[in-house]
This record gives structure tokens, sequence and C-alpha cells, in this order.
């Protein structure tokens, strides 16, 4: 099945303690879009400045990524400029220049409005929330969001949650937006609000998925060089929703595993600078990455073990 | 079979933002005693001074605990004095009085010296050494250290890990003592050196077990509210070696469940101060949490979901 997905799509120029990279591919949308076409089709919608390289999107169409959503604006394109020194969780922004994406207002194309699955990356909730009344009744709304909306949106971010299924946010997003310093406590605060599904992530230190019944934690894969994080978040969010979408199965035990599908993906995206690494992907070194995430993890206890200790 | 541990004795004094504790039991011999004994039988050697609430041990004792070697000396025991606040990873030292350990020489009983299993707390790497020097062949010999150990005592803690089959230690301190701020690059620098086996502790983000052919992962258990966190570490080893001493396996299959019991008796550690919850445990709760951890991990990939993504 097709997942929508309506984001940002921008151009990042990025150092890290191991290189450097200008004006790249960069934006929500097209990390996501990369990783989830990988496992299903993609439609994509977002806006970009004159400016944009079009014919490095090339890659994304060829892939099965449907860009009729892909507005083109007069005006520069969203450029974001960042750095990663030693701590590889923590970004600092240099600059950032939002463009025609300050003005964006999505709008779905006609065909795009059944997609079953949605999801909202990190815009503004406003637009989150306009989109959502652009679309038919999807099978699973998800949604993104950051530290900046937290704090400027926070009664409209409130009113996405009453109508979204899932959340994916950071461990930091998450205290800020619950004042809860406990991953569980702060879990169970945004389901109250209305999703049943809360996805937090802790970069380098794996993600939880909570529901209402359980909690399910996947480590992130214990790369040895972790070359540039920028879009591992977007990569998860696009490698977990594309394989739901692929499989249509909204149970417990495919939600788990569409969770390792994220993280798959997310180690993926950091191992090259923008989607370099995603768009070398094949299902075989996907299906690998997949299987060294159970036996990086995997144990058994004979019950004989723990019934009578000494 | 019996495990032998070498470490401190001590008297804590702990704030955290949940309460306060005075004069409680604590060091490393303490949490692992009484941690690994509801698994195997225990020999402990460490020291105290003839202030020391002996009457307290006598919990220990009455869980099968050996205090044949814990010597009594003149002079004060070893007190600590830490604090948390919201950041429960971090201890905030604010007083440190060594007491009668600031002379501690570490004597094996003889009917000590043939343990299999022995594990070497957190002391003076002169005085692991000297350990070494007196017991028989262990099965297996882990260690633990620090960063002052690392600091101070470099080139006998290396000549140490010639002579360990397994170290324990956090993060920060792998770091450190490698000078590799990747945790892969920082395991297979230790193993150059000595052990077979490197687990990495990341505290809430839990712990990696590292061979020269695997890694496994063991996340912490999400605990809804963390009360003290003094210990963890220690009881985590002692749940881990108390369970391969159980058990006499020293396969990689085995070895897994080991950093799982351990994970386990680490978690229930910090739910209270001390040890106080160590010595309410019994066997019904330590299997259920078991088996919390695997459910938590729990996921399978059916291999057709992956062959052949879109």
């Amino acid at each position: 099945m097709t997942v929508l997905v309506v984001g940002s799509v921008a151009l990042d120029s990025v150092e890290t303690p191991f290189g450097k990279a200008d004006e790249v591919l960069g934006g929500s949308a097209t990390f996501f879009s990369a990783s989830a076409s990988h496992l299903t089709p993609v439609q994509l919608v977002g806006v970009v400045g004159h400016d944009y390289p079009m014919d490095r999107l090339r890659a994304l169409a060829d892939r099965g990524v449907d860009l009729a959503g892909l507005q083109r604006d007069e005006g520069l394109s969203f450029r974001w400029r960042g750095r990663y020194r030693h701590d590889l969780n923590a970004a600092e922004t240099l600059e950032t220049h939002l463009g025609v994406f300050s003005h964006f207002r999505p709008q779905i194309p006609e065909q795009f409005r059944s997609a079953p699955f949605v999801f909202l990356a990190n815009i503004d909730p406003r637009l989150q929330l306009d989109v959502l009344s652009q679309v038919d009744r999807p099978q699973l709304v998800a949604c993104d969001t950051m530290n900046f909306w937290i704090e400027s949106r926070r009664p409209e971010l409130l009113q996405l949650l009453e109508r979204v299924d899932l959340i994916t946010l950071n461990d930091a997003e998450a205290r800020q937006l619950t004042e809860q310093s406990n991953l569980v406590r702060a879990a169970r605060w945004i389901m109250d609000r209305g999703p049943s599904h809360v996805i937090i992530k802790k970069g380098e230190h794996g993600a939880f998925m909570f529901t209402r019944e359980s909690i399910f934690f996947a480590p992130a894969y214990p790369l040895e060089s972790v070359f540039d994080p920028t879009g591992a978040g977007d990569s998860f969010a696009g490698g977990f929703m594309g394989y739901l979408a692929r499989t249509g199965d909204l149970g417990e035990e495919n939600l788990r595993r569409a969770v390792v599908f994220g993280s798959a993906m997310g180690s993926f995206a950091v191992e090259k600078f923008s989607i370099d690494r995603l768009l070398e992907l094949d299902a075989g070194m996907i299906q690998r990455r997949v299987q060294e995430f159970r036996r990086l993890v995997a144990f058994d206890v004979e019950m004989a073990d723990v019934e009578q200790p000494a």
C-alpha cells in the first residue's frame, strides 16, 4: 500500500568529524522517501524553490517516489547548514534559510488523498492539521515534531495529538512536551492525549515503542563509524511506515518488526552523507541488516534456569 | 559453583530526587554479593573498620554469602556520600573517606582459593593483580575498574587486562581507557590486550557484550521510577557472574542469558536505597523480570517479509 509523506525538501551543508558535504539533498520528506521507497510506493508532498537541482531528485523518482505533490515556488529553496562534533547525537545548526518553506501550504493532489498510510513529517502543526483535513480516512496517521513547535505551537500540537495514531519524537522532545523526565511516564502522558502508539527515539541509544499494554525496545545498530547522523530519524520513520504500508498489518507483532526495519534504515542512513547510502541499498542488504538486529538482541531463557535460584 | 568477589564494603549516604539515606550498606562487594547470592554461593573478601554495623551484614550471610574473607581492621570504615540530581546517570560525590580501605590488602582465605569464578570489583589494579596471584586457576576471571585507576594506574591496569577473561566498565570509562569514542572500536582495543569478552555498561541505555565474533545488546529495563542508581553496575555484575557460576556454561548463548540476568538484577537494585530491594527478591520475581526483558526486545522476522522489497 502507498504511504504519503508531507515534509521538507531541502539542501543541506554538513560538517562532521569525518568530512564535509555542500548543498546535498536533505529534508525530512527526502530522507523519509528514500528510505520508505525500498519497501512500498511513496507519495511526496513538499516545496522547493526555483533554484532546486530537480535532476538530483530523479534518483527518488526512479525508486518509485511520486513527486506530483512537490510544489515548485518562486524564491529560494530551504537550506540548512550544520555541524556535528564528537557528540554525534547533537547537531549544531550554523544557518537556516527557510526560503519558500516559510510559506509552505501543503496541497495534497487529488490522487494522493486516499493514501492509506500518512506521515506528517516535522512541519508546523497547523500545516499538519491542514493536511489531515485534505485526506480521506487513512488506516494510520503518524507525525513527527521538534522542540521549536513544542514551544511555539503547543495548543495546535495538542490538537494534532488527538488526531494521530502514532507520534515519533526524540527523548529530549518527549521530555520537553510532557515535562516528565521519565520516558515511561512521558509516553503515557502522550497516549493519554490521543495516540495509541508513541515511538521515542534515543539516537545511538535506540528507540522505544510504547503502546497502552506494552513496551518494545530496539537498539541502534552498533556501527563502527557513524559518518553523518543527519536524517537518521526520518529514515527510521520511512523504514517503519514503509514496512507497515507494505504489510498492511497493524498488529503489535508487526509494529515491532516495523520498528526494527526503521532502525535498520536509520543505521544505513548515517553511513554516508545525504541519502547516498539509502540509494545504494538493495533487498539483500536490508534483509541482512535486519537479521543482524535480530542476532544483536537474541537470547533465550530456559525456564529451569530461573525456577529455583540457589 | 561458587563465585569469589573482592571489593569494597562501605557505608553510603545518598540523596536522590526521591529521598535520602544515611549510612546504609554500600560498596561494590556488598551489591555484588546481594545480587549474585540469588543465583549461586558467594565468597566475599573485603575490609571494614571497627565501627561497621556487622549485624546488618547478617542479611547477606543468611543469603549464603560466606563472610570469612571480610577483614575487620582498626580504623574507620569506608564511607561515601553522594547525590543524584535529575540526571540519574551521573553521581556527584560529596565526600569520600577511605578509612581502612586505603590500606586494604586482600587476603584470600585458603578455602576460597579454588573458587571457579572470580570477580575483581573496582579496586586498585595492583590489588586485583595480587588477588590473582593468590587464587588457583579459576574458570573465569572478570574485573571492573573506574576512571581513577585508568588515570593513575594505567600500566598495572594494562597488565591486569592480560590476565582477565572479561572486563565490565561503563561507556565513559571505555572511552577514557582506549581513547576511542566509538564503542565498537573501544571494545576491540580492549580485546586486543587480553580479555575475550568486554561488557560496556551504558546505565539507563543498557549494556553491550562484545566478543571477537559478535555483539550482544541488552536494554536497561524501562522503570517508571528509578529511586537510587547506586550499585546498579555491581548488581549487574553479580547477576551476570552469579548466573554463569550457577550454570557453569561459558558458551556464547549462556553468556547472553547471563547479561540479561545481570540487567534484571541491576534493574531491581535501583528500585530502593542500598541493597534493600535485592534482599526482598525471590526466584519468581527474578524469573518474571527476565521474562519481561525477553518480551521487551522480542520480534520475529519472516523471511518472506524482506526477500523482495518493492
